[in-house]
């Protein structure tokens, strides 16, 4: 039995999020049935992170157990040839039987790109904002969520196995010409979390969410007091640590 | 009457180029329509570059005339309201009479993305090469090509009233991870004359085409002398100058 890792781009926006569904054009079944074209198996392919429905990713990590002797640069080479243009793996390496490319991870980082006016060619790959927002009154908001810290606030998810707590490492927001950029990293992260951080960052930019607050709606541990849930194109998973 | 400047951004994609063609989706047609649905007028609207079929434009630069009263910022959000969100009128101002796009602009300022892999991401705007290029080579050849010559060899267009002689200004390669950019500035371009010299230059980057002979092929005025045609969605209009 050989067990063989995937760091993975995609761009998510006609598909169903990464996690399979029946009925629905997700990146996980699609690959899945690329290897079952090049390899005559059916596979279950473990993703790090269940990236959202139009959500996009540089650096997803993914793995999958197979008898087959294939060479391992023709696997990537027959993969990538029965692929759709949107998906594209970028590495491919044998790993031990014992590496869980969800469960062995460290640490998940994202990026989160918010624009301040339409643009055509960013479109697929950022949110656009017309308002003007305080950045400070953001960054001192976002001191609250560092560290760790029980999500349920930020999370659509109504049950977890794996509980409620994640620890953030890092979260910082870079200014650009006319954009927004988040960079988060954390252990792992709740369905939805990390748009509801950037929607409720957005409410405390334009002076609609104290800064102070975000304090209070983490120990509410209740998805209506945090804010809105920022748009799915915006979020890019950048890569996964081990 | 009042003469309307634009400037627009859009992702060539799917538009048949920005002129305006019986039966095709062109910009130039869809942005006509749009002033036409908004102003009640056909207006002829001139644009400063005709962008080929798939390229894109981060500043293209159009005018048309009026007689509509309609104050200017309602022109631009109103534009922008009928519009596809694949072209966006960044800015609008009103201009002097004889301000003409075309005529009046000093010079073109264009860009080609080359990426050495696939990319999802990315992959409405670049080319992708998967096979070395020595820059060397390519900055060589490149040397040839600045100032003014007659640029027939780099042409598809059969008849070009205004002559084929173009002076580039500048014409610059950066190396950036995994891709190279192309930057050329010139007073004006012939049709297919960007995405020749790039397919030329990639032929002289493999070794194809060795670089002193770019002056033999400028001088044969012949375009079955040059490279093939490089493909158009790595080409963007960046910016005219007046």
């Amino acid at each position: 039995m050989r067990n063989i890792k995937l760091i993975i781009e995609y761009d998510g926006t006609n598909f169903a999020g990464w996690q399979i569904q029946p009925h629905h054009r997700t990146v996980q079944g699609t690959i899945e049935e690329s290897i079952f074209q090049l390899l005559n198996e059916k596979v279950t392919l473990i993703g790090a992170s269940r990236t959202d429905s139009g959500a996009h990713a540089l650096g997803q990590v993914a793995n999958f157990k197979t008898n087959k002797k294939l060479k391992i640069e023709s696997i990537k080479n027959g993969l990538n040839a029965f692929l759709p243009s949107e998906i594209f793996v970028h590495q491919i390496e044998e790993v031990p039987l014992d590496f869980h490319s969800r469960f062995s991870a460290k640490s998940r980082v994202y990026q989160y790109r918010i624009l301040f006016h339409p643009s055509p060619l960013d479109q697929r790959y950022t949110a656009v904002i017309t308002y003007p927002l305080d950045l400070r009154k953001i960054q001192s908001a976002s001191k609250f969520l560092i560290g760790e810290h029980d999500f349920t606030s930020f999370s659509v998810a109504k049950i977890d196995t794996e509980g409620r707590k994640c620890k953030i490492f890092k979260l910082k927001w870079k200014k650009g010409q006319d954009e927004l950029v988040l960079e988060i990293k954390a252990n792992r992260f709740l369905q939805g979390m990390i748009r509801t951080i950037v929607g409720t960052m957005i409410e405390v930019g334009r002076g609609k969410i104290a800064a102070n607050k975000v304090k209070k709606i983490l120990k509410a541990k209740d998805r209506r007091s945090a804010g809105p849930t920022a748009p799915p194109q915006g979020l890019c998973l950048v890569k996964i640590e081990y």
